[in-house]
């Protein structure tokens, strides 16, 4: 079993990869002279022995007893994931809907007879991966008694196949673990989300999860070659497939399906040869709109770089120091096969053309001293500075959507004019960044970022009200209500405003034929199906 | 309403395209070279005036015979595809199976009330591109009455988004008339599949067609970005999204659906520029396995040829009169932002380092002397050679596949073992083909030509012994039935295999819920959960 050391129960990550005292001092200073006049009195977590964690309300027979823990501690640590809202609901000791067990499975067998006594006992089960879900998509979110399932101790790659770069790999293998696994055969996943170190494969399938490149295989769903799903009502694995035209694809049902019509126990996953050469160049701009119509360009232009993100002034600044007028771009070009100054040259032509001035270009193995480089650092301590923030009563949360390019003006528009209403509202204080993380030749997927001074005990509340906001402008304005965030149970509502009505339908009949319990992670995606339909309402609170 | 001018009733496209007689005296004398002793007799189609096409046993409500054609020779030339076994059974003036109308909707709401009519009367209704199914999907294979649903008349681009380079375009839409739309605009769909100016968008997408790209943009799924879809349970459309994570997506269930799950009415299409630069190269091989090797590490390069197309010796002879020992290969990049020299040079690098010598390199503009124009030419005259071919008693036909790069060299052995054994049973002479017609960086999709003497009258089933036998071994050595040709009803029975069986109940569920009366395309890729179930069983022949 190869799990992150010591996991932060209420935050973020591992225990010890939390702000050091002086990271934490420093964050405070340059938070407050943005925001002057907050109080940031810090409000610590509490300690989980003193919470009033409620015993189990079932016992698992006794053939399934060793694979069930009952520990307080490590149910509340399977209580929900690490959005904003579960983070401060931790800090308050809010310990409702923690699950009543927590399943280990050991093998498929295991898995299948979990389903089994579950369907027979009517108890919801909540596939679980590495829990850092920002959704809420493992949170059981109900009354009746839950367990989550933790996939956890299947964490093997199985199988490489290096003629056609591909492996067979347990969903419940880590980041980290996997690509260790896969390095001695000098192959690579490169799909590194943010919570690359806390997530697993298995994840990443169930929530279609967005990864490294920013082109072309953007989401984990185009790196499934073929999935192995035990359901309630039997198990099934797709062939191993490059590309198939027979029916509708079967993975992509599964793909994105948030644990509710089965648990994907094991995929074959495309990979590539490790990148030998790599270029990164960024690229500032004195105007927002000719930025955006560079990062069009180069989204358009059929160079496909391995990263093309474009961050906006606020953004630009808050994670890399770096002060531009219109925007950042970083753009990023990789490949294990040759050398790509013939692309990056192009890159930098197409973005000279709309006035971008290049700051800097770095290659493969050179130090890390750009903006880009201090983007990457920045990106992955994000959420531990997020905790620091929270537990000062700040609200620091992110939202994402995708759109169209010829909407995005105004989609972006109503969206930075409803969160700024939001905190108006609220307190009349705040920030809204954006970053591009993944483009498209039609349009990009922006990603938003609000920090705003909220009042300790209601910073849920008001996040909730930031939420409400900014997704109603999300789904007016013909954007999805999210890229790779996955639907969880706090999307539901504009979910179901977005879905067509037939594919609704289809879904719901699906999930009927392989779950007819209904047990399957109750409240996402779905309502109403099944004997479990109480605990299927939309609840985005 | 633009479709193609004059169809041929009984063969391939159209009349005025048919081998001219100096034409077919030269593919005659070709194959007699190739083929020596078979008999040549040509048999030329019946009179369709002399065919005892039965009367309609149905008739629409008032309101819907204006859209409803009863005539005989318009329902001959809807009643099945253009497979070999199709046009064959037409030269023998076979006339089961035809259906008792042609409904031609104008509208969307045409669509509708024919749909509505047909679920009050259990009609099972055909949905219908261009007609050009080689799988069976068009044929009513049953003993019910039956309708064919044209959507010629739904032919316009309705909506140009040149910002995101997008389009709203009618499923009825012919691939010519297609591009002719949006021509003015620059912009180009680039999805040539054989038959392109005999089938329609909408045909594209139910079938999952595979089209021009030989990399990245293989199939028509790649350039969808929201669909329209009128079911018997509502009308659905997805959102215009360059990407989405909300759940798993709608528009993967509906594409490669055959038309058992609802109309596709209109797409947003995602388009290009057209292409400035293109350059063509011709690489020759003394060796098949090294020529596999090549194109394998192409497909893996990172590269993206547009073109990467692998020809066995006897292809590279048959189609471009090249000849070669191992393969011949064709590699083509294509651009409409920058030069492709970078791409091409290092595309010849890598076939040089398997042994590849560079016969020939195009550029745009130039003349196609060379093999690969010769090729493209071949290639759209091939389905007018194998219908002269078929008039006179010759087995031509063809089937693809596509499977992971470790497993070609097996699937392709058993594929031509069980070829050569089946040509054997038969007459004991034949020939197979094989070229690459798309690649990946995990696998091939190896598309293969049979060219065999038939005896007169048999031809039919001598080529179902032949498709039967390569179709076990493609089963039994980790193939797909189809890479790009869809399912039909040929390739039922090893669908049905192939198909892990959680995903069969899933769309069983969900055709149940949309197509509740089991009207919509009975037979084609499921079975026996609708009032029609009597007709949906898996038949081959």
């Amino acid at each position: 079993m190869t799990v992150p050391a010591r996991r932060s129960w209420w935050g973020w990550g591992s225990v010890a990869d939390e702000l050091s005292p002086a990271e934490t001092k420093a964050l405070v200073a340059r938070t407050e002279a943005l925001l002057p006049g907050h109080d940031f009195t810090d409000h610590p977590p509490p300690d989980p022995a003193d919470l009033p964690i409620p015993p189990p309300r079932i016992q698992p027979p006794p053939a399934l007893t060793g694979l069930c823990s009952p520990d307080p501690h490590d149910r509340l640590a399977h209580a929900r994931g690490k959005a904003f809202r579960d983070v401060v609901r931790n800090l308050h000791g809010d310990v409702t809907h923690v699950p009543d067990l927590v399943a280990r499975p050991r093998t498929e067998q295991d898995v299948i007879d979990l389903l089994d006594w579950c369907t027979d006992a009517t108890i919801p089960v909540i596939p679980y991966g590495g829990g850092s879900s920002v959704v809420g998509g493992i949170e059981p979110r109900f009354d009746s008694p839950a367990i989550a399932l933790d996939l956890q101790h299947l964490d093997q790659v199985l199988e490489v196949d290096r003629t056609s770069r591909a492996a067979r790999i347990q969903a419940g293998t880590y980041g980290p673990a996997l690509e260790s696994q896969l390095r001695p055969h000098g192959l690579t996943l490169r799909h590194f989300p943010q919570s690359f170190a806390y997530s697993t494969l298995g994840g990443w399938l169930a929530t279609r999860a967005g990864g490294h490149f920013a082109t072309l295989y953007t989401h984990i769903d185009d790196l499934t070659e073929s999935l192995r799903v035990i359901t309630p009502a039997g198990t099934g694995e797709t062939r191993r497939l490059p590309g198939s035209g027979a029916g509708p694809s079967p993975d992509r049902l599964f793909l994105g399906s948030e644990g509710t019509l089965g648990v994907i126990t094991e995929a074959w996953m495309r990979l590539r040869d490790r990148p030998r050469w790599q270029t990164t160049c960024s690229v500032s701009f004195t105007d927002y709109p000719a930025a955006v119509a560079a990062t069009r360009a180069l989204a358009q232009s059929g160079l496909h770089p391995s990263n093309c993100r474009l961050l906006d002034p606020a953004e630009a600044f808050l994670s890399t120091a770096t002060t531009v007028d219109g925007g950042l771009l970083i753009v990023a070009f990789e490949s294990a096969d040759h050398p790509v100054d013939a692309w990056l040259a192009r890159a930098v032509e197409i973005t000279a053309g709309h006035g971008g001035t290049v700051l800097s270009t770095r290659h493969r193995g050179e130090e890390t001293t750009d903006s880009a480089g201090s983007w990457r650092s920045a990106f992955l301590r994000m959420p531990y500075q997020r905790d620091a923030l929270a537990r000062r009563a700040m609200i620091v949360e992110t939202f994402e959507t995708a759109c169209t390019w010829d909407r995005f003006e105004t989609l972006h528009a109503a969206i930075t004019d409803a969160a700024h209403q939001a905190l108006t509202a609220i307190r009349g204080a705040g920030l809204i960044s954006c970053r591009f993380t993944h483009v498209y030749p039609d349009g990009p997927a922006p990603y938003y970022s609000v920090y705003a001074p909220g009042r300790w005990g209601s910073t849920v509340a008001q996040w909730d009200e930031i939420k409400h906001a900014v997704s109603e402008a999300i789904i007016d304005n013909g954007g999805t209500i999210t890229h790779h965030h996955a639907v969880g149970r706090d999307h539901r509502p504009w979910y179901d405003r977005q879905r067509p009505d037939p594919f609704a339908a289809a879904l719901r009949a699906a999930k009927h034929a392989l779950d007819p319990a209904g047990i399957l992670n109750p409240g996402v995606l779905l309502s109403g199906e099944s004997p479990l339909a109480q605990l299927d309402t939309p609840s985005p609170r």
